[in-house]
């Protein structure tokens, strides 16, 4: 596993070097985590550093023995500190003392007061922008990260596919929800990927619905969306249900539109095609059945050590798909007072040769009636 | 509500006059909610500008009902935006326009890559530090806020008791967490404070421990830290209990210590101690007892919209106690390999007069062996 961070390192390290800076300290923790493995909240990496790649943080002494500061023999050097001195000061006055002349900082994550303490720290050394080179680096991934990606999203169908077995009616959102992470952290996810949420009635559709004491009727539409935290990797899947024997028609016309909305931007998915692309083709469907507002500024975005990565499938994004990349494809349409339907799963995507887009979450898309 | 807001937000350009600034721009997420009460995410607060204060924010059009966009007749203006316009771009142009010669921000909060946009979009005007003026506002709590925290503690402590009462033995820790953060919301949270700690034989007692896979077992010591959130307010509790039927002797001499050190500190509680008063009163009983190093870098810390406000009880804090200032006790001992024992209590800091400290968390402290 260390190789694989010290390699991942060691690209940031050749790009950084391109680009004439001399070091760089990233500081933004799924970043840290991506490049150095565990590390301690708020630590910090130093890479490109004259002595070797450093890794700066607060490993507290009565901290928890499932998460010792480990030896350095991975080839990363550790710096503990004590009290509450900022790992980040710490890293780029290192920087300085090795004779670096500058340190790309993630200007998109340092806050105006921690980096006038870094200048203030090492006066002599120019401070410039990392900018989002290590989340660049992070778009494409390696197979253990997919095999990750699988394994949350078969916790993920397994606990959906668990709920759809119980009684629903009468439970509220909340519980439906505290429920679902529950099974997700039974099956062996780390925890959930995202707060759970659960929509029912005249909420069901709603992008971002925090779970309400609302309880589940018959003749509802039900959007849920969840998803599994595995080894640091989060899915995502969203599905909706009608609750009861038979929807009426509008559910049924509105399902439908939704799902070729889904189908399009799935099927649009392979190496080469622009993220604006994918986004149009979800966008169009919508659009023609009279829903073109409804979809929302992404109709997808990547997955990995956080649930919303580059890249983003929008219609001002720049930038193509390539193979291994994981998103999600994700629209809806919400009818204010009645409700509505998202459908969302997360997939990888591959080239024709390859079969196309592998699909992670795999519960049925088909509208079952619960 | 809408008045106490008002009120909040006076108070706030007062300071900003007096100290020669114009307008000030609030971000961070919990200081808006008290200066403004509910915002979407993301959204910031303009303070002090010549028309008004102003909301700043993204109001999903198909957000969720249960949270519009109200009305404008609570004394302050809602500005909605389209798109990925950072709002507090779009405040700083408001605030360059209004004729504002400054504008203080929360360089603790923005980053530098934001900062530089808002100089950007406004280049006349010069942009100062707000510093932590809306956090200290936040310290002292009035009788509203009170009551919520007094509710989440009931919450909380109603929470614990049942799982007091239920089998434990063969359960992880995982699951106890989880256990504790479905009866949290069972009982009218809003949901957890912050993620639950569960953590059993040899982890027990260690701060910050993320609940395993470890299962309690008989002879366990079991340290529990958990919380409600209500209204937006967070407390906090933490106990120690022995499973089985008798503690061993090192188990009962360091609960012992660690109770003694815990009381001490909350009887150091009162309007005009210094914060690092009270720290050093826990610090001295544990180092007497030669766990000395134990405590880590505070032994409390505020408690209000967020878990972790100012005060800090630690050593080098500089400040004093007033009354209505909620705050957490919370001293532990971890021996490695062993296990120890943390006691976390959330009180209001009240005058002699008033009846001293109002402990809020009120589940026994006596050594119950379950």
């Amino acid at each position: 596993m260390s190789e694989v961070h010290a390699a991942r390192r060691a690209r940031l390290r050749a790009r950084c070097s391109s680009a004439g800076s001399v070091a760089a300290l990233v500081s933004r923790p799924a970043n840290v985590r991506y490049l150095a493995g565990s590390a301690p909240a708020q630590a910090v990496l130093l890479v490109g550093h004259s002595g070797g790649d450093v890794l700066v943080g607060h490993w507290d002494p009565a901290g928890d023995p499932a998460g010792p500061r480990p030896a350095d023999d991975d080839g990363l050097r550790r710096v503990a500190l004590e009290g509450d001195t900022d790992p980040a000061v710490t890293a780029v006055a290192l920087a300085a003392e090795g004779g670096a002349e500058a340190v790309a900082v993630e200007e998109h994550h340092l806050t105006v007061a921690r980096h006038r303490a870094l200048a203030a720290g090492a006066p002599g050394l120019r401070l410039t922008d990392l900018d989002c080179a290590v989340e660049r680096q992070r778009l494409v991934k390696d197979e253990d990260e997919i095999a990750a990606l699988r394994v949350a999203a078969e916790i993920t169908d397994r606990a959906l596919g668990e709920l759809l077995e119980s009684i629903l009616v009468g439970r509220t959102e909340r519980h439906l929800a505290l429920e679902l992470e529950r099974r997700l952290v039974d099956h062996g996810a780390d925890g959930p990927a995202f707060p759970t949420s659960v929509a029912t009635g005249s909420h069901s559709g709603l992008a971002g619905h925090r779970p309400s004491d609302r309880r589940v009727e018959e003749g509802d539409f039900l959007t849920v969306r969840l998803g599994a935290r595995f080894r640091g990797y989060r899915c995502q899947i969203g599905r909706t249900f009608v609750i009861g024997t038979s929807p009426a028609d509008w559910q049924i016309e509105l399902y439908e539109v939704v799902f070729a909305a889904q189908r399009a931007a799935r099927e649009a998915l392979a190496p080469g095609t622009e993220y604006r692309a994918v986004d149009r083709a979800a966008r169009e469907v919508l659009a023609a059945a009279g829903h073109g507002t409804a979809l929302g500024p992404v109709t997808g975005h990547g997955v990995g050590l956080e649930i919303g990565e580059d890249p983003r499938l929008a219609p001002a994004a720049m930038g193509r798909l390539g193979p291994c990349v994981p998103v999600t494809v994700e629209p809806g349409v919400h009818l204010p007072g009645r409700g509505g339907v998202r459908i969302d799963d997360t997939l990888v995507v591959r080239s024709p040769a390859d079969g196309g887009p592998e699909l992670l979450t795999i519960t049925t898309k088909e509208l079952l009636a619960l």
